[in-house]
């Protein structure tokens, strides 16, 4: 019998033995002290709360002593990192110009960047780099914004195939209020977005998905926003925009459209709000907007670094969770400086503190949990993109999307002594980094 | 002549070449492009904004090509990182825990861990551990509690001298409302503290210096505080204590001391705020608190990652600094869960950030910007310890503790085109960490 670092990356059907962590639902992890998971051709067929059915799941699937991995101490195995908000061509400016907010942040900083895109051999570099530090980093499910470029954003989807990551990839549109050199034609916008959608689609592999991205109302007008709508229901596509981030923009919206009741309610009217629809922020939403979400199963991806970052305000996940809105952790790279989905959940545990320090002491307001802040970032951002059938967790029928995590190497901190499953969870959470995660698993297939 | 990574560990003389970072106060960051450090016997002697006298300060010190290092694209050199608040003892619990409060916090995790440092081995090897981590992760000067027991607090005296960092060390005294098997009488508190100091004092080695640590007010009665002011005075040391954190703790001290008129007047009579004091946090402080503070030249901690994870409270660093008190950055450990101040850096700015968003729109408040948190991560820190006549920044006549850069090395981001030393800085503030920090300095000597 091997151990897990002899694993032949080209095995899709394998067991891995030992400690297993995962969300069943938001309420508790669910950790098992030393069980097993069987996978075949990168399908999690078995999850066994102990090992006495090891050898006999073996015999059932055909697997071979040498694809049985044990775990050493100090490793457990989770379920992979989705990050439900991701822009790709911002990654060169991850950290910098955190002195602008929203709207001058784009005209400054980001607009300018992402003109570069037009550069095929530009985009390859950066693209290449970001697929590969988002999978070291545990990222197995990322949903990115590219730029406007129909080409380069074609090849961000080559690149993730390649990779192996699962992936929502989305050109973006921008028709309206646009910078010099950094917008398009409502009909260029439309027929190349029809084109890119038929292009990803014709690769068939289930992994790698198109995403409909309307940058967001102030840059896409009504019409576009509509047409993008029509063309979502023809292919059955996921949508992702931005939504209430910063009260500027906010306050430009109800001028660009008088005629809505509010920013949501601009989506609505154009048929952008599904339950295939990821709306990056909500921080400044009202209770009828939220209620709207809710009604149309549109799940919001918090993304708490950069609100953090960007100035824009502190999202109340709380609330948002209460109103039966389904949430997923976003890094929003660069708005957010962090590529990391563990950087996203410490920041979503801080941003939560204090809204709870903000709140009267007889509210009786909870600040989210760490256990909370786990689910978000797997199975809760699995359900945000509706993708909760094959990946999240680890339950039969779903694709074997983990990471092996291993509190032994050489990370951030030292680990001294034998340390239960529980305090190894709450290390690598609170303290662990990239270094930490060993391995990485998507639909079983190893790219770390 | 060679590169930077050639140079021998032992030389304590010697050039370093390119871009330099430093504070020389809190208003901007101080950017040399392309200068040089001449480093004599650990002591900075000539900080050039330009190489033109780079070879007659070769000539002048005696320095042979070979112990001149040139930094290469991606690198600078920065102060080292100055610490002023990290319970030594508390790192095997980094990240466990926060699911309690302070005053539950201490008795469920904290005390039943330091009582295990009676134990010699044990505290060896923990020591070790921190020391060597927080070296690696940039800090040249760490203020540092151990735990009550005075042979496992001079073994970490030891190992900050044999690995070469800037300490203050301080055994914790602790005779009232202690748990059981984790207190001492007064008369023993006071004695071993008196001895702990001669021993110290008697290495003669001005990087290693004792710290007066009473726990904080609930842990000590006034008679030992107030013999812990006499000795105090009477050796000319440093005093460490907590303040003002929680507002259980608050309450609590006001009950068991009703003739003091606030928590700063119980240190203040116990003769413990001088300017040689560090308290850490002070979230709670009145108006009238900090006014003695400042008048007692005393300075705050600010430790917000631990502020954050025991649910404290925000602490107001724009008005700490408003009413002239020195702040430096404390990780805190393990009420914050991690041992770099590069975290401390972005807590205190993210906690700084969501101070600005519970302001009104009118109040002028403007957060910490990344360049005043690199100053109080580096001068601000040396200022709050009394010791910016010898580290901080970069002056002639202080001492050369240093950290030297690495922004192409291996790390959370890839940095991918050319990029200017302003951009480097805050890549390396935001994302970066440990291993971004090629090398150490502490006093000349490299111990990294
Ligand atoms: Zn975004
Ligand atoms: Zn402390």
């Amino acid at each position: 019998m091997a151990n897990v670092s002899q694993q032949k990356a080209y095995t899709t059907s394998f067991i891995i033995a030992g400690p297993i962590v995962h969300s069943e639902d938001i309420r508790a992890l669910t950790i098992i002290e030393h069980g097993f998971i069987a996978v075949v051709r990168g399908k999690i067929v078995s999850v066994c709360r102990n090992t006495e059915k090891l050898m006999q799941t073996q015999q059932e699937y055909g697997i071979e002593d040498v694809n049985v991995y044990y775990l050493n101490e100090g490793e457990f195995v989770m379920p992979g990192f989705v990050d439900t908000h991701i822009h790709a061509p911002q990654y060169p400016n991850a950290g910098l110009g955190y002195d602008k907010q929203l709207l001058d942040w784009l005209t400054t900083y980001t607009f300018p960047l992402e003109k570069k895109y037009v550069d095929v051999d530009f985009a390859i570099g950066v693209y290449e780099s970001v697929v590969r530090k988002t999978l070291a980093s545990g990222t197995t499910t990322a949903t990115y914004f590219a730029t406007i470029h129909y080409e380069s954003s074609l090849f961000l989807a080559d690149i993730v195939e390649r990779l192996g990551q699962r992936a929502f990839i989305g050109k973006v549109n921008m028709n309206h209020g646009t910078p010099e050199g950094y917008g398009e034609h409502i009909y260029d916008s439309f027929t190349c977005t029809e084109q890119y959608i038929r292009n990803i689609q014709c690769k068939r592999n289930e992994l790698v998905q198109p995403i409909i991205t309307p940058r967001f109302a102030l840059n896409c007008d009504m019409q576009l926003m509509m047409l993008l709508g029509e063309l979502a229901a023809k292919y059955n596509v996921h949508i992702q925009t931005h939504i209430s981030e910063s009260t500027g923009e906010v306050a430009a919206v109800q001028k660009l459209y008088p005629q809505c009741r509010n920013y949501a309610d601009v989506y609505d009217r154009a048929g952008l709000l599904t339950n295939k629809t990821v709306l990056a922020h909500g921080i400044h939403l009202s209770d009828d907007e939220l209620k709207v979400l809710a009604a149309r199963g549109t799940s919001i991806s918090h993304c708490p670094n950069s609100n953090t970052s960007l100035k824009s305000g502190l999202c109340d996940v709380r609330r948002l969770l209460d109103t039966g809105i389904k949430v997923g952790l976003g890094t929003d790279v660069s708005g957010g400086y962090s590529i990391s989905i563990l950087n996203a959940i410490r920041s979503a545990l801080q941003t939560s503190t204090h809204i709870f320090f903000k709140k009267h002491q007889g509210s009786g307001y909870i600040p989210l949990s760490y256990h909370e802040a786990f689910y978000l970032a797997t199975l809760g951002g699995a359900k945000a993109l509706s993708v909760d059938d094959k990946t999240g967790n680890f339950k039969v029928g779903k694709d074997f999307d983990a990471l092996i995590v291993n509190m032994r190497k050489p990370g951030p901190i030292d680990i001294l002594d034998k340390t239960d499953i529980k305090d190894l969870i709450q290390k690598f959470l609170y303290t662990g980094d990239d270094r930490n995660i060993s391995k990485v698993y998507v639909a079983g297939r190893q790219v770390k």
